[in-house]
């Protein structure tokens, strides 16, 4: 018989963390309670109410911090790459980390923007940036194996890219930041993520695939044709991690760990758009709970990513025809965010400030 | 004959302002052709880019400024408000008004949240705020008459309402302000902007009102009673200042004054919801450019906002479900504005970064 002995035991406990807690059920119900006495009509302020009591259920408060928040950046090559799964060259992927480094990058400016602070990992990029100061070192290897010949990466390699996640996760945590936005880079991994979200929603290739960074038609033809001989050679992995080894993205398991280790923290976590979301899915399956953490941040363009985010539950704040990755949209969430804690902190009631109160002629 | 002598002669020269220039055609193709060249793939800030193309065709520039953003909220009373027309009583309106100037309203928190500075502006509740600091007083009367019995303000009132606002639009453009957002606040204003959505669009009432601050049913088919009971009294009324007149709003007239007095300085407007997107209806009736300034922020819930949007080609950045006015879903989108101008300026271009483009492996 078969032992996925990885796959099955992976949970938070294996990488180190305690379990991911349910978001708590008391507070929320308290700050639902208090946005209703707020000097507004009741649920006038549409999403950012229950915004708001998601963040006092995960920090445990009625007056949530938004602290020191954090984008995080994970970059990954794929090995698939050369196949042509995207329109642009593999090595777009390092020298978009020299961008970011540089501050030239639109999750840069946005960053800059919107207050945040920027941690770019390398998780397995095909290059060498040894002397460049600026990127969080986790490389697990030189890009990912071609998923077409084998699998992506080992299950020891999969494992390492989970616990490099959790940790600067904690890192971050223990640093004091309560707000984690997750971001990626990696040319060719919307293909990647194309087969993660096939095996864990069970919808078909075709459904899932899309244009990424800006494939035509014939594009995307080739890159589905790449993701159905992938799948072939590989028709029955289903569990996370199996998934994650064969279809890889170190990034992506990277993104994974991340989101484990964020919620066990009961930090925010800002989902992003497609890659991320497929992070999230497969974090999800690991550890239902990490849903109750996340704040979906984006609908990108990408096509599959409606289904997908349709899959978890979860509806988006904005809807901006995003389709970049790099945390762009996370970032762009962020004002949103610290609206919806200074909202139910900061807002008179009826009561205090002497308004009257609906039909009360 | 009849002579609408006010209604067909004003325009801005009317309102003591130059005319609204058409936006600056020559810089928002520079910029388009800008945003083509940084380190992102062709579109792939989705919104964000025509968005950043606009601020710079207002400002002709590629470096578009955001300095000292306000939001002004202009408060009015509204005769029909006794008939019913809203969910809450009409002393609301001044007692928020008075939430307002204590820093305690949902448009406070926000503009505070995000750099906004916040003018309060009573273009004519219906009470005495003398004495009480933080006021701008443009009051024209305390509140309109009941459009049901007769014109909800006379011609005369109407022009004063938008020279006050007109005025108001180029105080603070004096002052450095590059931004201008929009609010209300006048508990019955829905009617009123029903009536006038109705005169400028043609739909027909039932499809031009809602729910307001929050009516049911039964409340919205007394709405739509009143709201008949009106329109059929000035039946034939159909320019931008007999619709002011004849159904009136203060707080409205006021708005369309100040965006054509916005657009005429060549500022960059933030429409709000329903309301604010009615007055810019009107001024554009009167002056078709000012559409070239404004920046559409949200969708309301107010189930006639669509309708109104698509009926000036508006989409808006942000769907989140808000019915508030204030002009908080304006304040919501000052950072997406901010990010559109900042990507403009200080992403990397393909070139400076050394990143590869598409299909050059």
């Amino acid at each position: 018989m078969m032992q996925p002995a990885v796959s099955r035991s992976v949970d938070a406990a294996t990488l180190g963390l305690g379990p991911v807690a349910p978001r708590d059920s008391v507070v929320h119900l308290a700050a639902l309670q208090r946005l209703d006495i707020l000097t507004k009509p009741l649920g006038a302020l549409g999403r950012l109410e229950p915004l708001a009591a998601q963040l006092c259920a995960i920090q445990g408060t009625l007056a949530p911090q938004i602290i020191s928040p954090h984008v995080i950046v994970f970059a990954g090559d794929h090995g698939a790459a050369d196949r042509g799964v995207s329109a642009y060259p593999k090595a777009v992927t390092a020298q978009m980390v020299a961008n970011f480094v540089a501050g030239g990058a639109a999750i840069n400016v946005l960053a800059r923007a919107h207050g945040l602070e920027l941690l770019v990992v390398d998780a397995g990029v095909d290059a060498d940036f040894a002397g460049i100061p600026g990127i969080v070192d986790c490389k697990v290897a030189c890009g990912t194996r071609d998923y077409v010949e084998g699998p992506a990466m080992s299950s020891a390699e999969c494992l390492e890219a989970l616990v490099h996640g959790a940790c600067i996760a904690r890192r971050v945590a223990a640093g004091g930041c309560t707000v984690i936005a997750l971001g990626e880079m990696g040319i060719g991994n919307t293909g990647s993520a194309t087969l993660l979200m096939h095996g864990i929603t069970g919808r078909s290739l075709e459904l899932c695939v899309g244009r990424g960074t800006g494939l035509d038609d014939q594009g995307v033809v080739r890159k589905l044709e790449i993701l159905r001989a992938a799948r072939s050679r590989a028709p029955t992995a289903t569990l996370p991690i199996e998934l994650l080894s064969e279809f890889g993205g170190f990034e992506i398991a990277m993104l994974v760990g991340c989101l484990l280790g964020g919620a066990a923290e009961r930090r925010v976590l800002l989902v992003d758009g497609f890659t991320v979301t497929v992070a999230t899915a497969i974090a999800a399956a690991i550890e239902p709970h990490v849903l109750d953490y996340c704040v979906f941040c984006h609908r990108s363009a990408e096509q599959a990513h409606r289904a997908l985010l349709a899959h978890l539950g979860a509806e988006p704040l904005l809807d901006l025809g995003l389709r970049l990755g790099e945390g762009t949209g996370a970032a762009l969430a962020v004002p949103l965010v610290r609206s919806a804690a200074a909202i139910i902190q900061d807002m008179a009631t009826f009561e205090s400030a002497g308004v009257s109160g609906k039909d009360l002629t």
